[in-house]
């Protein structure tokens, strides 16, 4: 592997504020950051959307890193073309390559400070870990959603993002801030004992593993026949019972929770409640399950194999 | 003055979600709203870029009733041509014509549930006063700003803004819908008392009459260089002292409130704190002035007179 750097992304969402705004504070004032002496690239990922203000232009940038689609021929639109430059500027194959992908994000969900992962890559479970045994914070899982993919974290060798709400779209919040940089520091710590050999994991991670998602009931026209339910609201990573409120229709009438499938047998745990971006995508929240799995060696193996190609400064 | 309806808008804006949800829920179901015999147009008012989810599309229609940009020659742009349209449908000239605006916002400040007034027209005045002794709702008098005119109600002959937050844009919330039927619904039936002669106003009417605004700290190349103070977020409605904090810079430093001009001398009190939408109109807050004013028999007359020609359903 060559060596590279960490990739710290803020800006993947244009209408998501509070991570440009450290990355821009970082880069006037680079000792506001602890960086655990590893040389970072910081990156506006959506910086034409983040211009405007809006979340994207044609396209969804953290559902654009599909391998069919960037090894597609010909031009993309903006944001396949701007999945294409950053990982032709910072990919690990790229002209300033980063090994590392940590993408800072913002919710309009009750998700506090919290985590995703995408799939169960050794590198990533070992990071993940790190950051809850420092910071306790939760882990959302994503796996087996053939509806949601092409997040830009799976195209680097390892990668994590930070999700922190609630917040509105647009709108820059002190404490959502100072929560995503403990995130970001955490993890950045973990990465550079991962690369002395000093890093020691815990014997268990927490995961709240994706089952799927859950849109609102809807009329024949496609239009919303119901809310979330205002005592769901804000209640993420609450576990749901068989019969809980979801959903409240305009006539007042409360729509419980039904388990769908043979895997929502059992409690389930809801996340990204009411996130005001996936209206579009056709999800009222998503359900997970809460796992406690044990950490394997061979998770904390893989990292301080990628860890120790990481770069100091300068 | 000619017989008309009551102009019941949502989504001005049209990432506002909340209000338009209601007006669905009431076409769907007349009785889900308590109108108090009275005629009522359920208009979506910024119905492209409610279609789109954003605020607007070339120009904030709630800024494009100014009566030179409505009376200039040639077509204008999306939200100028809406203004016409809906001033040729429902102005008090128009062919399904209405005598008074009620235009439902949200916003992603914590306002609460409140009024916005724009001047001192006294038949608005009463209706606000009507709705204050019923709800108690804290009630924003904007005036006398140059920089931020042409508000749809102004041109109705009678009108009102319900603002309600804080919510994020492009998110419904029950509470908040509950909250904007709440004041819509006192406000209907304040005027359905002034159409039967039977509105008993208070004796006086407490407003927090505008006196500026104040943008974010700036960076020579115009980018933020702090954001609101933790200690001012979520404190609409509360006055703020000389030397109160109001801004907090990235390197951690506290920038206090400074009265700026001979009116600002005396407590002040903020509203709007850190709304997404106003960021890019340099507003971070606004500063007001908590006044108890008498009510004028005159305004309970002006609102009677005008109320008088207001329809019945059917």
């Amino acid at each position: 592997m060559v060596a590279g750097r960490v990739m710290v992304v803020g800006g993947t969402h244009g209408n998501e504020r509070n991570a440009p705004w450290l990355l821009e504070a970082w880069r006037r004032h680079p000792a506001l950051l602890r960086r655990s002496d590893l040389a970072l690239e910081l990156v506006l990922g959506n910086s034409a959307a983040h211009a405007a203000g809006v979340r994207y232009l044609d396209r969804d940038l953290n559902r654009s890193f599909v391998p069919a689609l960037l090894d597609a021929p010909g031009p993309g639109d903006r944001e396949l073309e701007r999945a294409r430059e950053l990982l032709a500027l910072h990919g690990p194959g790229g002209s300033h390559p980063c090994l590392v992908a940590l993408d800072l994000h913002s919710t309009t969900a009750a998700m506090g400070n919290s985590l995703v992962v995408y799939g169960r890559r050794s590198a990533d479970l070992a990071l993940a870990a790190g950051v809850q045994q420092r910071l306790g914070l939760p882990i959302y899982l994503h796996e087996q959603d053939r509806a949601q993919t092409g997040y830009l974290v799976e195209r680097w060798p390892c990668g994590l993002v930070v999700e922190v709400g609630p917040v509105p779209q647009g709108v820059i919040q002190e404490p959502i801030c100072r929560q995503s940089q403990l995130a970001l520091e955490a993890a950045l710590e973990v990465l550079a004992q991962a690369r002395s050999g000093a890093l020691r994991l815990p014997q268990r991670l927490v995961v709240h593993r994706h089952l799927g998602s859950l849109d609102l009931p809807r009329h024949g026209d496609g239009s919303p026949a119901a809310v979330v339910h205002p005592q769901r609201q804000n209640r993420d990573w609450q576990p749901v019972a068989a019969g809980d409120p979801l959903f409240l229709t305009a006539e007042g009438a409360t729509i419980p929770y039904h388990p769908r499938e043979d895997q929502e047998i059992g409690p389930v745990w809801a996340v990204f409640i009411n996130e005001a971006a996936y209206g579009e995508k056709g999800i009222a929240l998503s359900l997970t399950r809460r796992e406690s799995w044990p950490v394997e060696p061979s998770w904390g193996q893989a990292l301080a194999d990628l860890a120790r190609e990481l770069q100091s400064p300068g």
